[in-house]
């Protein structure tokens, strides 16, 4: 649907349409309110967008965002080597962290097997993920991917060929509310979780 | 809610949350999204925000979204100057201009009166309406705001204005959509149909 014949609105309007979930009424709704009323704004996402996509990358060994080759977590050597936590996003790690039960390090799928999304897998790193606990000494893979239909198959999936290589592999307790995502639950449930894991 | 100790991520979840209607969680959503699977698309929204922000200015008649100082449709010598059809965006002007029904020229509000978020008659251009109505030989304003609460109080702020200077005024009429059965339409569009009746 075209909105007017000025092009460079219609571009940004395609262009917002890139988001997940902004359809095109949302965003014509947006492109409006940024030129309309909201300027300063639009300047800001655009400045955010470069500097993130220039500085922002994958950290080497456990592949959550961060600036430099390794994240913090990573680069710390008083964390636990033996105890590996799978997680599917930098915010679920955060939430781990926040807690402040836990002293292993990550390992960050950005994201969870989605057949219907195409993401499988090699998208999340499982490959990369077993090479790691072959060679790192991880004694204990946790799996905290989340208590959802897609975090569930993901960490079955996770669990099975790990099992098949003789690694431990545990799983958050079911503490946490079947159905919620991990950022979302408080700490001290996503704490207990951690003890009783099985 | 700090999700990460990556600055740049953070900079932009909070630069996007300025977008309407994307709360926290959406935001991350849409960072992790371009971050992780879109670098393409996070590129194309922030250039065509710098290129949007650059280029589209308000035409300096009827207010729309326009690359010059006067939009096509205000530059068109054969349009009609008696009328001006007053709509809320240059979507609902571009609605308007895909009928085929009309000739006038437009007002565009570039909103709707909305205390709630702070919107009131001058933030709408509402002044300038009354003096072009004033100026330009215009016979008659045609209110086609949305026929919602705010888009009815913004009709009926500006009719009373107009009326009380003399200027014929009508409001697009309610009705059953073309194509639609009885049964399926509202009770209020029904009753609007019938009292609206000719
Ligand atoms: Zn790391
Ligand atoms: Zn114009």
């Amino acid at each position: 649907m075209a909105t007017s014949d000025v092009h460079p609105l219609d571009d940004l309007i395609q262009a917002l349409r890139r988001l997940p979930g902004v359809g095109i009424k949302s965003a014509q709704r947006m492109a409006y309110q940024l030129l309309q009323r909201d300027r300063e704004g639009a300047q800001q996402i655009a400045r955010a967008l470069d500097t993130a996509l220039e500085a922002v990358q994958h950290c080497e060994q456990c592949h959550t965002f961060t600036v430099g080759r390794l994240c913090a977590i990573c680069q710390d050597e008083s964390r636990d080597t033996a105890r590996l936590c799978v997680v599917e996003t930098p915010a679920d790690l955060a939430a781990m962290e926040r807690t402040g039960a836990y002293q292993g390090r990550y390992y960050v799928l950005m994201g969870r097997l989605s057949p219907l999304d195409g993401i499988g897998p090699r998208d999340l790193g499982l490959p990369e993920l077993l090479e790691r606990t072959a060679q790192d000494g991880v004694q204990e893979v946790i799996l905290a991917t989340s208590f959802t239909a897609e975090g569930e198959a993901t960490a079955h999936a996770i669990s099975e060929a790990l099992k098949s290589r003789g690694v431990h592999v545990t799983r958050l307790a079911r503490g946490v509310p079947v159905g919620s995502e991990l950022e979302y639950v408080d700490l001290g449930t996503i704490a207990h979780a951690l003890s009783d894991r099985r």
